[in-house]
């Protein structure tokens, strides 16, 4: 393997062994694992999934809907509420993929139901405690009236409610992501029993990848769609959804400097690659990234190096603080690797991967727009 | 203007304010504007420097000074540390225009002198401060040995002392910047007065937007190096750097949901678009880009609207927290701004610009990586 620049490294067997893993839970579980695809946005990893048997898939833009779409996946539901000016694209991709919208208001019901010309797939977005998007759970009167909006247009179905407990993320420990699941899917639940006899056939969506990297009660859910499960990450890694070994994706950096009096050094590969989210470490220190180093024999790399972490990040510059030992082992034009924070943003900053075999892998760039 | 989709809007008439005003400070002060393109990566922008004479620019990397060479720019300093297995294509460049590099080790500069077959100029990285890269002002022993090294070589043309001072960035208040850059400017001058009996060309070159933005002092030094004035943006407008007027970005975004309950709208534009950078209002609140609304006749937009900001990003979603009043106002559906808190990282993300007239503005893209 020879890195020249900053390099998204994928670790196939990995990626494939959590598919696997979370492909089990929701056999386990009963459920369907829908998974987002905004984390890899990648054709050649969605064909990874196909290997499993996983046909429908998660995206959160029309744009990534058409390229999913135009690679085969032909049920697709957009986990983004619904954006007026693309209504006319929703409708011209309506032709070649069964299409799920997010709803929240009346307003975009009917913008949506005058817009389009062919059924589309309806999700109310409930709002469980996220606080992002969505009707909160309790605001029957809401869903109810918007329920109605939906039934008098005859190309809007109605498909169920879809939530997502991203409050997982800030829940702070295991058991508070477990809180977060119970309490998400105990209001999903409640709403099912309470819509049913009007709408026997809807459906409960859920999904983030802590709460389903964790839970084991998933009563009432129809489907899942965690995401970012595909690679995992640092912070994941720190809410307990994964352990290091699983985490699939290393930026490969060229080092460019070493600063002896801090042990310190300078590597290419900064914010423009692995976007600025950051972690705190058990001492308090704030973290862009964990350090490894690869094999030689370009089979992967290694555990994170105790006491070592991306310290701060510029536009092109990445300081990495490190070791006694692993700062004097470590030279200029080496090249030494970086576990992504949030791999989503790593591999949307990227725009590419590379496996460790040496293949390049797409990823839905941004380049057209 | 007809928005579908994020969209990052350039007001062309600012930035050809912004680079007249940086142009006449250089004049006023005697020293040459070498600005850096990093900020917007775009040759068409590139362009509107040349109308006012500039020249030599600066880039961060060795791709980036490729899309500049190609584009007629003949003066290129790659202020980022010579990265060793990019020589070859450093040695390729200077076929084609006058090539700067930056050097701070013993260990680059032989590496460099060793694989390249032209003259390349060679500045030393110096640390004033910043603690990233570069060797420390006071370390002149390791200046010294580092400069034999240099001299020893035939292909490295030594051009003088180079610093960025990026710790204005974190100074906290406009006299601190201030004091940043005399501190700064004083040590690079100690080093002029040392070396240049035996160097009497060699040349100071300092540069951040800050400093360059509200510094009055630049005795000794040769040459500027700003970058992120052309387009401005809220962190710099919180140094004092420049005025809201002189932002000449924003992200449109359309607004996709309301939730009256918080004052909260959803907007499609978030991490992915503007970047995860972020600054404190002056009330504490953690703010990820200021609001405005655009001018009706497509002109522009306003001021930013007081109490309203970005309270958080998700990969595409942005939630603006606003006034009660403006709130009531603004509907599913349109179009609202925001002035992105890093300009740098907010274009590195959109990579494309549109400008108030409509037209596609370039920006380097990463997709042949």
């Amino acid at each position: 393997m020879h890195i020249i620049t900053p390099t998204l490294l994928i670790d196939r067997g990995k990626c494939l062994r959590n598919i696997e893993m979370m492909a089990a839970r929701a056999k386990m579980y009963g459920v369907l694992l829908r998974p987002h695809f905004k984390t890899h946005q990648s054709r050649t990893i969605g064909g990874w999934f196909k290997d499993f048997g996983i046909e429908a898939i998660t995206v959160s833009s029309v744009e990534m809907a058409v390229y999913f779409a135009e690679a085969g996946f032909e049920d697709i539901t957009i986990a983004f509420p619904v954006n007026l000016p693309e209504i006319p694209r929703l409708d011209e991709l309506t032709k070649n993929a069964e299409i799920n919208c997010l709803v929240e208001s009346v307003e975009t019901a009917a913008a949506l139901a005058r817009g389009i010309s062919r059924e589309v797939g309806v999700f109310i977005k409930i709002d469980t405690g996220y606080n992002r998007t969505g009707i909160l759970a309790e605001d029957t009167d809401r869903i109810d009236t918007l329920l109605d909006a939906i039934a008098g247009s005859t190309e809007l179905r109605f498909r169920g409610f879809l939530t997502h407990a991203g409050h997982s993320y800030s829940a702070g420990s295991e058991q508070r992501i477990l809180n977060v699941h119970r309490e998400s899917v105990s209001k999903m639940r409640a709403l099912k029993a309470l819509f049913e006899t009007r709408f026997p056939e809807l459906e409960i969506s859920v999904g983030d990848t802590p709460t389903c990297s964790l839970a084991d009660d998933f009563t009432a859910v129809d489907e899942i769609r965690p995401g970012n499960f595909v690679f995992y990450d640092v912070m994941q890694r720190q809410f307990g959804s994964c352990t290091y070994e699983q985490i699939a994706l290393a930026l490969a950096c060229p080092v460019v400097a070493k600063h002896a009096d801090r042990n310190e050094i300078v590597v290419y590969g900064g914010a423009i690659h692995l976007s600025k989210d950051s972690v705190f470490d058990s001492d308090g220190a704030r973290s862009y990234g964990r350090i490894v180093t690869f094999d030689s024999d370009g089979t992967g790399w290694g555990a994170p190096i105790e006491g070592a972490r991306v310290s701060s990040l510029s536009q092109e510059h990445g300081i990495l603080s490190l070791p006694r030992r692993v700062f004097e082992q470590t030279h200029i034009g080496e090249v030494i690797g970086i576990l992504p924070i949030h791999a989503c943003l790593t591999a949307n900053c990227m725009e590419t991967y590379c496996t460790l075999e040496g293949e390049r892998i797409d990823h839905l760039s941004r380049r057209a727009r």
